[in-house]
């Protein structure tokens, strides 16, 4: 591949030409192409599978942990659900070429609004071979190129995969430079500092990960690091709704970003909710801990000021008791991660309050945080959760791989016509 | 003020704590707040012209040049102009608050994305009184706090001006604490610093400014360093109407960010278009340089490798001949900022080629660059102009201080329910 002769800066400008091209391909271009890459992987599945082999046998002798194995390990229906996923994505609909705005500003001088693509993304992630045929197929989709760094056990398995991604496009009107893979460590590094030539960063990975990809590049970064939600079951709470929704959204996918980490409680149903509801998670092997004033009402272990702070991504939940519903919109936007926030309650206008003040991608009333996702939400695809306050923000479909332009199509106006005493007048006229 | 006592981590933490309540206000409530804020600017005319005079001493005492003395004096007229904005902001639509998704997941589980403020902008400003008063009025409509920086040469001008604006809130619904005045250079350093606590960096200022501020911040920057803007004469335009364009892109305001500075010819129309446009624009004092084979045709100076990346924001232009239309949109997205590119031609199919592969904020046909504003645009108010890739770009509006959340409104619904083996099926259903 020439990705390991030519310089990454080299690689990103090939990969860069070639996403100009893919910016204009139609939406059945780009569908044809998706096909074309859905049958070579197919075609190629002896290989690939052999590849993963390889790759799992060096991870095993490695002593690589049980989790990453199983995400590394690639079988034919592991994969073929994988083929399946890029075909998938054909079917959604295109991003590119939305007209968001159309405008006249004077007879024949109109002014339109597009989306298009981003152009370059930069794909970061783990041992997971499946997550290149879904990152090519959604970065083709939304008509960007893509550079992919996968994690050093899946080498060979992602070298077979972009060998087949390749092989397919070599068919189509779609140029196999839209994809190129990054193999060594320090082209990770690199990667975050080409500025000029990478406009999105996408890091799949730890927390830990994520974050030192935030603060170690100028290149804007989707994705989030912490994932610390709240559940704040109000005093006007059914509680034992509000028990419910605790537990499922502490025990649904404890690992996940969208689980709850923290419950806060107003102090008024504390006496009664409290018991229901550490019964409930203990029931489910669910680890309690709670304040001082938890504590004086259940019999849990102690939650101090690191446990509001903690995405425990595992089966252990921190309790506090508060005051007030400004309270708990105070501890949520101090301790929060800005991910997903619910309130349990019956009364609306104190559920309004928390959703216009509580400072989250996603503010919830009455239901579980486990929600928040993308194809929950119906985006078809999630190209990653964002917690960060400028758009895309939350779960982000396809709409967070593209941007706009702004088009002007004249007769040949000149703005020296709308300047001065003698001025002509915009019509400003939405078409 | 509390601004000269509190260290600024306080300061911005109150303005938080101010614009939390605030993003709740209703468009009444923020309308009557900037009416009270306009009344009390005119209350206060006496005591803001005193201290604009102050500054004004003191800058042509420190020999200050003279067009940013022309910016710092604030007289009667100007003061009465910038309250009139003040006004004109209170009737903008209100940006936040739109619903810009709403969606059944299923039978009483219904999301909603709907736009709300981004929370605490961060706004550093030339010696210009007049920006403290426009920026204030477009912070408190989006429902956002501000801190305001301006030059150390405006300090009395700002410090009165603030004084009348916390004045004219103590009135209102809105609390005071909204707006804050930051008076040391030590501040700005520290202001960028504030990852926790400002949202949004608007940097207005020279493009050495903006970009130090850009490679100095982890809060995203709203603005652009240079606007390095091209126009592109294809072989099938009509050679007058290109060069009254091109006239008016250079000439109309050279200062500005959307003038053009390298005008890029098709060779087959050179020999009849250049001695037109060279004259046309030398008729307007506009120096003209040309590559070899511009040379070859009029008379005019060298440009060389170094012009192509210059924003000369003055009567300076290079010319560059190019062989073909793919010459001329690589050559603007090698040296092009990403603002605006105009293309004057008659031929639609290169029209749209040059629009689609053009990579800028703004791409142009048969009209000035020049066009590339809010105003012109039917914004009502600039925010500033955006060169990044990710939205807000190009010109932004209010819309620009605004992002949004997810609300999922619910009657005690889990995801265990919509998941397994037996799993509910989701509706999905755009309402």
């Amino acid at each position: 591949m020439t990705v390991l002769t030519n310089s990454l800066t080299e690689v990103a400008q090939q990969t860069r030409q070639a996403a100009i091209q893919l910016a204009g391909a139609s939406t059945e271009t780009k569908n044809q192409a998706l096909e074309a890459v859905a049958q070579a992987l197919e075609a190629a599945t002896p290989e690939i599978l052999e590849a993963n082999v390889q790759d799992c046998q060096q991870a095993k002798a490695a002593g690589i942990a049980n989790a990453l194995y199983a995400r590394l390990k690639l079988d034919a229906t592991k994969l073929k659900g994988a083929i399946a996923g890029v075909r998938s994505v054909a079917t959604l609909e295109d991003p590119v070429g939305t007209v968001q705005l159309k405008r006249e500003l004077d007879t024949d001088l109109v002014l339109s609004r597009v989306s298009c693509p981003l152009g370059v993304l930069g794909v970061i992630f783990e041992a997971r071979p499946d997550a290149v045929m879904q990152i090519a197929a959604l970065a083709m989709k939304s008509g960007n190129g893509v550079l992919l760094k996968g994690g050093q056990e899946a080498l060979h398995s992602c070298q077979a995969l972009v060998k087949a991604i390749h092989q397919g496009l070599s068919n189509t009107a779609v140029s196999p430079n839209v994809v190129a893979l990054l193999t060594s460590r320090e082209e990770t590094l690199e990667l975050l500092n080409l500025d000029q030539d990478v406009n999105l960063i996408i890091p799949r990975g730890s927390n830990d990960f994520v974050r030192f990809v935030q603060e170690n590049t100028r290149i804007p970064v989707l994705g989030h690091a912490e994932g610390i939600c709240h559940l704040y079951v109000d005093q006007a709470a059914k509680l034992d709704q509000a028990v419910e929704i605790a537990v499922d959204s502490k025990i649904q996918y404890p690992a996940a970003c969208n689980a709850v980490e923290t419950i806060l409680v107003h102090d008024a149903i504390a006496p009664q909710y409290l018991p229901k509801l550490t019964a409930a998670l203990q029931d489910n092997h669910v680890k309690v801990l709670g304040d001082a004033k938890t504590q004086a009402i259940v019999d849990v272990g102690p939650a101090t000021e690191t446990d509001w702070a903690t995405e425990y991504g595992d089966l252990i939940v921190s309790i506090k008791v508060v005051a007030s519903l400004s309270d708990a919109i105070a501890h949520i936007n101090q301790y929060g991660s800005g991910h997903t926030d619910a309130i349990a309650t019956e009364d609306d206008q104190a559920a309004a309050v928390f959703m216009n003040q509580v400072d989250a991608a996603g503010v919830f009333h009455n239901c579980s945080t486990r929600f928040a996702d993308g194809f929950r939400y119906g985006f078809g695809a999630e190209v990653g959760i964002s917690t960060q306050r400028m758009p895309p923000r939350g779960p982000v479909g396809l709409e967070g791989l593209v941007t706009y332009k702004y088009q002007l199509k004249g007769q040949g106006q000149i703005v020296a016509t709308y300047a001065g005493s003698d001025a002509r007048p915009f019509t400003h006229k939405d078409l």
